[in-house]
């Protein structure tokens, strides 16, 4: 163990954790600062830098054909930026107070001490692995790391041609929400007969369950099977000690490969142990610029912190790839002298199950009911182009509008093609704090190919209007939910 | 001439122009007010309502197969819900002292006085006929209604083998605006051999020619010929008097068939004769309730009227389906003794020509530069997907932020599949007055189908956002446009 010195005038910044936030925060620091004035060391403990995680189901599924296709920046171009990379190499310990972290060679065991000046955290999250008998077992895996996909992939080329009774390879995903979902279609594309095992009402708990039961019923008529209501307590494996069936209460799910889809927590171990700020989530607490609460030269971004949402007014755990890219860029203006924010977020997320795409932004229902908002709701049918022309499918579309303001609350859409991206309408609505009834009036795009005469965005807003209205008209205490 | 009257309590409503704006108007005053109320009268020159002239280039194209998919509501439909739509009944006159208009039957000649209690305008728009020899030659069409897409489908198969040298049938469309674009896409899919002929530097004039550059290049990458800064001085005619060529000051291009699209005009005259305010591009001026200015019980909307534009502050005219609906909206709860407004627009359009998109909202180059705004301009490339999902494919933005306060005044996109509506977020982003560093922050969607981790938009907002940063740097009286 060797305390790293003689640095002179020249700042060190240190980095923990590799990929989007603290890497995109390492090369925006790079950009203001030259390797003269400020020294860049970033410890990754994988085996890969500035990877899109979020790339991995369609790697898996096969739309993606090589994994380096996900990696945007390796260690090597990253050295040749001046950040000296230091991969397989686990930061153990923060010592705040001493200004240094503690690093561990993961193959050798080798450790030692580095100094910081300021210091980035990046950690990330990690997967929630049901604590259940068999969970560990071959055949079962999450998605998480690059390492994680390829491991689901080397299983699905073993579990080919291994099971005897039945033609079909079946797979079982634990978990529908967004890696749930787009796992499920993974599996379908690799010709596996899919089951997806839900502890929720509805797939895609980020959605009302009105909006989910329309995922359900296209999931269904993908030829995927939708268990909902279920919790699954084990794993059951086979003489070969290999996953062979997932189980619930009341039955068992025969399983060659089992993928966990349950979501993920911050991974701040570290950051606890350093006696940093936490949030309820479990994620580290930040002021706007990025810089962890009471600690002027730490920051932290990415899967590992919680952001404001701006709609609820409340911290919230949003762990997704974009965010993260934003937050390392706010850091690494910051470290590197400018200045930059990140306000927060109201909610965003997009996904897709084959050719059914799935968005949201801001709240639902329970969200407005959980931070005091009364809303009205309403829910419309549109369709993605021109009803006359051709290609044109439909689309439902929620909307939430505060009581009496008419202020947009939130935004969920399930449609085919030109129903996710549609959602940003509502994003910017949100951000800019407009009411449904000035939504109205929005000048959106307008031609057969992309949309009907009154986007279905608008038909939306008119309607949550007429209803906004209904409830004034109802009075102080009356039937609004 | 005869005066109707006996009346008694009960309102009328007169409406002039059965299409979108007219009877929007005429249908939401319904809704707000029952036949024992008001009683609604509406004239119609031609013979149909309430049609999407928008939908015209795809039916000549083949993609829309019957002309009445392009109906929304017939005169029988509008008559069920007790509005009395006179079919081919031309207004020839408004008596505005003695609220009456004077209708004339097109086929018997008949005319006769109808009283008014409420008036609604929607004469809507008559296309610019170039003033040149044999510009009404058999051959040469327009699109703006539904009988003049008969027409040119009749043309059209008529054409078929006519032409003896050739192997190919040649279609020449003047104008290279969204009618001219959209119009050699629809002579594209019918098999012609197209040359669009354009008075500009480059089509698609509503871009900067930065921008149209990238459709000229895409449009001759399909086989379209374009011919730039040229104007049509005669249309050609053969011995059989039809068409044969169109003649610029420099050539002569062969044509079988010939579709002007070079724009359209408010038709006004009625409105003008009747001593109706009307701005300097020649439509009506109205409130924001769209009541024509002056005048109590005098409203007007669509094709026929100016509007606001919020970003450059000055009336723009604006001919397009989307405005024309909301207009009518807005008029018909008015006129039933309800309330709302049309705030203006921020000039948001999109089209295509084949798989080629193009979008724009704001105020282009001339645009800021006419209203007096100081601008930085930047021009990004992205993708529609994350680089390595399958389909992604390029796309460049062009965005204008105000001088100094980073105010978003304008963006342009050009790309294939996602480009068009992408422009929604700029569009609500004008609306709420968001600067492009605002924009930076904005929680677009992002999953790797969608988009890749920086939107394109985004892209474009933080390279604006240093633009105009770098612009405050270089002072007072700089090198900012």
């Amino acid at each position: 163990m060797s305390m790293s010195g003689g640095r002179g005038s020249r700042e060190r910044l240190v980095v923990i954790g590799g990929d989007a936030a603290g890497m995109s925060a390492a090369s925006q620091a790079r950009r203001m600062r030259g390797p003269d004035e400020l020294e860049i060391v970033a410890f990754e403990r994988g085996h890969f830098t500035s990877y899109s995680a979020c790339g991995i189901p369609y790697w898996v599924g096969g739309d993606v054909s090589e994994r380096d296709e996900l990696i945007a920046r390796t260690p090597e171009e990253h050295r040749a930026r001046s950040i000296d990379v230091r991969m397989r190499t686990e930061v153990t310990e923060i010592d705040v107070a001493g200004g240094r972290v503690r690093a561990r060679d993961v193959d050798s065991g080798d450790a030692s001490w580095t100094a910081y000046d300021k210091l980035v955290i990046a950690t990330g999250a990690r997967p929630i692995r049901p604590d259940m008998p068999g969970a560990d077992a071959p055949g079962v895996h999450g998605v998480q790391t690059l390492d994680d996909g390829q491991a689901l992939l080397d299983t699905l080329s073993r579990t080919r041609g291994r099971t005897g009774a039945a033609p079909e390879q079946r797979a079982v995903v634990v978990g529908a929400g967004y890696i749930g979902v787009e796992m499920a279609e993974a599996l379908i594309n690799r010709g596996f007969e899919v089951t997806v095992v839900n502890r929720g009402e509805e797939p895609m708990s980020t959605l009302d369950p009105d909006m989910g039961r329309l995922v359900h019923r296209a999931m269904e008529g993908l030829g995927i099977t939708m268990v909902n209501d279920a919790e699954v307590t084990k794993v059951l494996t086979g003489e070969d000690g290999r996953v062979r069936a997932v189980a619930t209460e009341d039955a068992e799910f025969p399983a060659d490969v089992v993928v966990l889809g349950i979501g993920v927590r911050p991974e701040t171990a570290l950051a606890e142990a350093a006696g940093l700020p936490l949030g309820v989530r479990g994620g580290l607490l930040t002021d706007l610029a990025m810089r962890v609460r009471g600690h002027e030269n730490i920051w932290a971004g990415g899967d590992c912190v919680e952001v404001l949402n701006l709609v609820s007014g409340q911290e919230q755990y949003v762990p997704l790839g974009t965010h993260a890219n934003k937050h390392g860029q706010v850091i690494g203006a910051n470290v590197g002298g400018g200045y930059a924010t990140f306000p927060g977020v109201v909610g965003t997320a997009v996904s897709k199950v084959c050719d059914l795409e799935i968005a949201r932004t801001g709240l639902r229902e329970k969200d407005a009911h959980r931070v005091g908002l009364q809303y009205e709701t309403v829910t419309i049918e549109s369709t993605s182009r021109a009803g006359y022309y051709p290609g044109a499918s439909p689309m439902t579309v929620k909307m939430l509008a505060e009581r009496r303001t008419g202020r947009l609350l939130g935004v969920q859409i399930v449609g085919r093609e030109g129903a996710a991206k549609r959602v940003d309408i509502a994003a910017v609505a949100l951000t800019a704090g407009l009411t449904v009834e000035q939504m109205t009036a929005l000048d959106l795009g307008y031609a057969p190919p992309f949309s009907p005469v009154w986007d279905p965005v608008l038909v939306a807003a008119r309607k949550a209007t007429a209803q906004v209205r209904k409830g004034a008209l109802r009075g102080g205490t009356g039937s609004t939910r």
